[in-house]
């Protein structure tokens, strides 16, 4: 059973607002009839201008295209996914059309949608449901219909950011069961979780119409491959809980992803995030960043790089070392909170700023998350402080002014991830490596479609697929590697062509 | 006599299409009745929010309010701006009329106004004519609108950047004078340069209705304080000729200024342009910094500091063994014209970056300019190349197409600053020193009107003035200076309240 | 049985020398009638004082006197160790002794024991029989002294480096039991290897007065911990070899030593070394680093960060992708070996550096290595190159000059570690990190003697202790940790007092 | 007039001593009869292996050899140097005398000698009076060694670091002036300077065998060129006051000087020296730099590269702006005093460093000098503090242990500069470019001796030489220059050949 605690917890007042309203969401038709619903057609050619630039950024994907297009290895197979619908995503897609596969997709989250991006696909490769700023209850209901491959049926393959589409299935399975067993449906009101009733919602609604859907939707896929520590967190927990209804491959912990996405990801797009957003000088500023674990590595980097004095708060006595090598402070967020310009949370964590920590911040100080979910700030305590005030300066830059000092904090994103609220996320390059691996997932997951191989658990890539990944990306930067002899590779006891550390190596 | 080689190129084909078009300019008035011509006045709740921000972010600027407003010393003056109008720029309006002067203002740049902020000032406090994306014909007329005061007279005091305000009271007079003396009006068609054609119609025209328009306000003129290195140049090369019509003081060469403004400014805005243009992933990749000056070490600090390698051109061996000693290569473009996958110009002089460079270059290899006329780059060989194709991905971000190889080069902002085209420039903090210097300079060419001190000669802020403007910046960053005592400052021969270093000294 | 191969290669010439030599090898005895062989006892003075100042710098090793010196847990244990006799290792061994063990102690490498240590250590502590710059032969005689118990019997524990004294013991049994079973002794003439012939001959001149001597030793044994990846890959070779005749536990791979030591005790130690032999200005010059492992990753960053051009080379495409993110270029030797300044071999591998490579390079270049073994570089191919000369600048800093051309290549330590060769090695406080370790692997070994919990295998220190070793190094630092809350644990799923992380963690 | 508060300030005890003590200084002479006086002549082939090296490294030296050294142009030319005797010197004293000159040498600091590079000079090139560890009156009888000529008369030339060389002489002239004409002989208990006291009484006794010794050699000399910061204010005051005798050249305020060995030299050797004399890890540590200056800016760039939290701080504002503009943080040293590990001393100023700071540092913190004097450090308050223990380590690496609290700091060199005390001061490298400035700052002098073109003034080298000695080091570190063309050299009005900067230019 999912713990309801991870699903995202968005501010209150909005939630009271989104339930209130009633929705008139319309698929639309492209002219070949593939299934859409983007915010302007008319910015696909804008899209697809950017697609092609980021193609030549992307050799990983390009080089799949290559390797494996000509013998179209996803023929038949109808993939869905819940993934930021960003440029880079878009070159993902095209990448799995490319190699024969049908495919569907909404985004993992309300604000990462590039609607240039979403329109380019749209028309000329998938069926997309997605535009930025989407309510939750929208959210929700791109999910489905990304989901819902009509009468023949699908997905056969999942690609899952956060575990959204996959914890849809899950919980529509689960509801189905019961539904059969006693004839109850799922009860909205039993959950104070305000996203967690949107989702029992909408399987309580489609219970009525087809109270199979989901059942032959777990029956029929082949996998999922997801992309990001907190979907792989669910993945494990249910997997320990035998709950687990497909094979998963996790994604996250390829070392091509996590020690690249998350962290050269960040050192790029925290100050793109920023300076987007604030305009404001880095140089000479005191930063906070709550948490060091490879996030916080990228962003700690980028600001002392762009000549701020960083401090950083940790739980993990290692990850603490690590930043004092580097010359960082680590002190806790109440030593510093009155003496620094720029909070940055980073930790996967929830209440990391609260509302009494931004009351004794500068004014002006700014506080944004590239961790994950907006609850690593107080958005809720934030909102329903008694007369605080907010002056949105411009989309995603609120400054939120406190009566007693009538100083305000700048808060960015409304606390979700500010480099896909504010900016454009990760830039191409880092993607590519990202992406990679999830195409290499999934050829893996339908090559073994019927082998058994992959049963109902939790699989990382073998290391020699993210060695594959790495080399793919070399070339485009102009490096060349040194070969192993014969001799050597005996004395160090590997093979010639990798792989060339063993599993529990750090990198 | 101005070296009109100096006045901006802009490219061939716009050239003929401004000549062939016919402007409609017509100047509006606010409710007040103050003059002034912006792209769109609703977006001045916009701009006044983000002139509140800017404002915490100069702390030189607010200083200034604070410590001579009060006594209102810029009372009666007239003061003409021409420098970019930004956000930052609206803050030292605000001060200056904060200290009791009246001013008029243009852009100095035809890409660098930011609408919102001509639009609070437009609205609350100074006559403004700006707007991003002005032909060079426009632009001509905007600073003619700034220079008239109408019948009462002015200005008194010139805030000028890059010298074309100064420029046109220089040639003015010059055109008068020689009407006066023979009766010749200016001939346009005398000059190839496209731009100075321009200057000379719009002398040529006003001198059939006001034949002494420029030399009654050379009369009148105190003084101008000027910002960049290009303006100072034109400065002294006019001292030098002993044409220089009034005062100057060079503001760009306080230490304040050039080491701070052209350094870390250019370190910050330099990756804000090239992320929001491209997005692309700075690091892995080849850099190529065209001159390794102020501008150019703060380019090469960034780019390597978020993950490329740079390779330095230089012609200069000192600034070129400064290259190493960092790590850098130092080769000709020559050398590396093929390899690297961004390249950036800094120099202040010209042709650098040539068509014939662009066509070598890898497919999607990033060309701009951060140093100042666009023919660092040699764009109109670009557009005049034959078959070139231009796909504009989006405005100041166009890929050039060969016909040859079908590859492309991305070139930003049209080969002008790329960091004020494609992003917001530099950002508040370190223009605040800059601006406090003008506003330092600006009091000083006013207190000292009437008692003959500065002859029309072009000076440098005193030491101490430098030093003031850095200390006005201390406090933010919370810092505290240590104090000399008596004894050692005796030891090293300086007063105690400094200056504290010799006029040579390099910081 | 262990490869030979992984056995120290030592260079020809010397090999000859040695086994030539004859040694007269006496072990004194202070006047507590404790045995030792140093170099100079008159040195313990200031190896004392030298201790002292590495007792500040070393809180993790200190705190274990605190915490644990009152209940004397080692009461009645005695420990071998074999690891560079250093001062940070004098700190080891006498917190070893403060917890109650007795002690005896050689250096793992001729070059690495700083004699004031020894000679501290030797009056005050334990007994020592090492000194710097021994030979091969005097080599293994100080390792059999040092596992020479006597008549009482032992050693319970080791502690090694390289795993010597695990060899000489697992050697020594294999040995005793083929003579007992066929009264063959030991052919040292078996073997190319000259190394593996001076550890044959030990035991074969051992079986003639005690048949049983090692097979005791492995009795009484309680297990070993083992400090470097070397001596780590050839325990794990026993274990899956079944040959592993107690349990040990692999200290190289906790975070708080991999981490730490290799990379940041190579990124302060490679440039001293660099220093301390040559004098060399790092800035401007290009540097090759091979292997981008975690002390090539120290040793680039060091170069990097000292204004040298670093080029790394490598066979693993992901550790080739890290050093691209970091700006770095990914070459093989052969491309850049004419052109680089600085060479320094981290593979761990050997045949990296060949006498053919070294002929190719500039007039003075340095090669030098800080993997591990010397044959990283072809010293034999060096010293047996005909013609080639020595000269040696000072004791560790040779110039070998090639006939043909007259120019010559500077190599540091003889191709031995460079940082202990020609610098002090790691400083004490990372040295602290893996010392703790060291001292929570004995402890636990010891306590678990009888418990059975570890078997004949190889084991890492559970997180929890980990995490305690970078705890007790965070307050010399001044650094305070973030405590989490419970309900935010339970969010993540750890518990308030850690371990924090899963095991594949990478950090 | 000098100001007597310029000269080195020595510790109290010492004095005492030094004054009490009676010398037995007497001259040797090599073979060919040339005179010397150093501490170990058998050290000279060590001596030569290493300056061989540091030929290599040493390009512009090695350049001048080449481009002067047939025409010979310092034939006749006696020049006397006072600078530190180190391995660097030996090459520019051979270039001297490769280029024709006669040279006697001492050293300007009495711990700086490298006995084998005076050794080396001494038997090879040179008349040669240095030592490691010279007394001040030791010290001071080398200066007059260096000075005599004999009676062939001389120097021609002085190449001077700190000017003691030129005081010796000014002060001797003053005297030989006030004792023509009054008979009065200079009184050392006039002063309570101590080793001022010691210069009169050299000149006192040197009145009375040879009344006209420095007004003779003052009549010859063609000029001194100075080396240092503190040398060069001596010059400026002395032309102020009138005072000064002949010709002097200030080649610290070279670019290639000042903004290389004091910058790029002391990020090389502070690390060094704090390795070499305390092996202590720098990373995690809290670093304090007292003034940011091109000596402050190096030594901070380096602890901060090492991984050192670093603290700067300032009296000058804009020196303190700069510092927060690279991450560090500005605060006076008292707020910082009792958390910082290692204090680096870099102002030029004295009475930094007091010994009521050092009584409230943290146990074993290091606290250095690397500006200039050992007045930058209260060693006279430490050496006379009631109760106050010290503990040598080892030679210039003092534990000075209060009574009160029992804990101690770690003073390097006694407070003198520990760059050249504990390790072996700046590379060969970056002192090529200083003493490239010398030699060429000799030439221009000398061949100029007779034009009348240098007055008793103070002269700076025209920028188109210091922009030669920088391209003499281009080609060592592989660089290539861009070349301007014709018509870029007009467009910013400079030669195609240079000098490319004006002569207020930063760098």
């Amino acid at each position: 059973m999912v713990d309801p605690s991870l699903l995202i917890l968005s501010s209150y007042t909005k939630y009271l607002f989104i339930l209130a309203h009633s929705m008139a969401l319309l698929v639309e038709k492209t002219t070949t009839g593939r299934e859409y619903k983007v915010k302007d057609m008319s910015q696909a050619d804008f899209g697809r201008l950017e697609i092609e630039l980021a193609e030549v950024e992307m050799p990983g994907l390009m080089s799949c295209r290559t390797e494996f297009g000509p013998s179209q290895p996803f023929k038949g197979a109808k993939i869905t996914g819940s993934l930021h619908m960003t440029i880079q995503t878009a070159v993902l897609i095209e990448t799995l059309t490319a190699l024969g596969a049908e495919v569907r997709w909404c985004s993992c989250n309300i604000f990462s949608t590039q609607d240039h991006a979403a329109a380019a696909i749209a028309r000329d490769s998938a069926a997309v449901f997605a535009w930025k700023g989407e309510t939750l209850q929208e959210y929700w209901w791109c999910t489905e219909r990304a989901l819902d491959w009509g009468p023949g049926g699908g997905p056969d393959l999942i690609v899952d950011d956060g575990g959204d589409a996959t914890l849809l299935i899950h919980e529509g399975v689960k509801a189905e069961e019961e539904y059969e067993k006693t004839g109850k449906v799922p009860d909205p009101s039993s959950t104070d979780n305000v996203e967690f009733q949107l989702v029992l919602t909408i399987i309580r609604d489609g219970l009525k119409t087809d109270p199979k859907k989901y059942t032959r939707m777990k029956e029929r896929l082949v996998g999922v491959s997801e992309e990001t520590t907190t979907g792989v967190k669910r993945l494990y927990q249910m997997q320990a809980n035998g709950t687990l209804l497909f094979p998963a491959i996790n994604v996250n912990d390829s070392v091509t992803k996590s020690k690249f996405d998350n962290l050269y990801g960040c050192r790029h797009s925290l100050p793109d995030g920023l300076m987007r957003a604030t305009d404001v000088m880095i140089a000479g500023k005191v930063s906070v960043v709550c948490g060091y674990g490879d996030v916080g590595k990228g962003c700690a980097a980028a600001l002392k790089q762009a000549g701020s004095r960083v401090i950083v708060t940790e739980i993990d006595p290692i990850c603490a070392l690590q930043a004092l090598m580097e010359g960082l402070q680590v002190l806790p967020l109440e030593d510093v909170v009155s003496e620094a310009d720029i909070f940055v949370t980073t930790t996967g964590n929830k209440d990391i700023i609260m509302v009494d920590h931004m009351r004794k911040m500068k004014n002006n100080a700014i506080v944004c998350n590239i961790g994950h979910f907006d609850n690593e700030i107080d958005m809720q305590g934030l909102e329903t402080f008694p007369g605080v005030k907010r002056i949105t300066i411009k989309p995603q830059t609120d400054r939120w002014v406190f009566p007693e000092t009538n100083t305000g904090v700048i808060v960015l994103a409304e606390g979700r991830l500010m480099n896909l609220g504010c900016a454009t996320g990760h830039p191409s390059f880092v993607m590519s490596c990202s992406f990679t691996n999830q195409v290499i997932a999934q050829l893996e997951l339908w090559k073994e479609k019927s082998t058994g191989k992959y049963e109902k658990k939790v699989y990382v890539l073998p290391k020699h697929l993210d060695e594959k990944v790495a080399a793919l990306h070399l070339g485009k930067l102009g490096a060349k590697l040194t070969k192993l002899s014969k001799d050597q590779a005996d004395y160090i006891s590997v093979p010639i062509e990798g792989p060339y550390k063993p599993p529990h190596y750090r990198y």
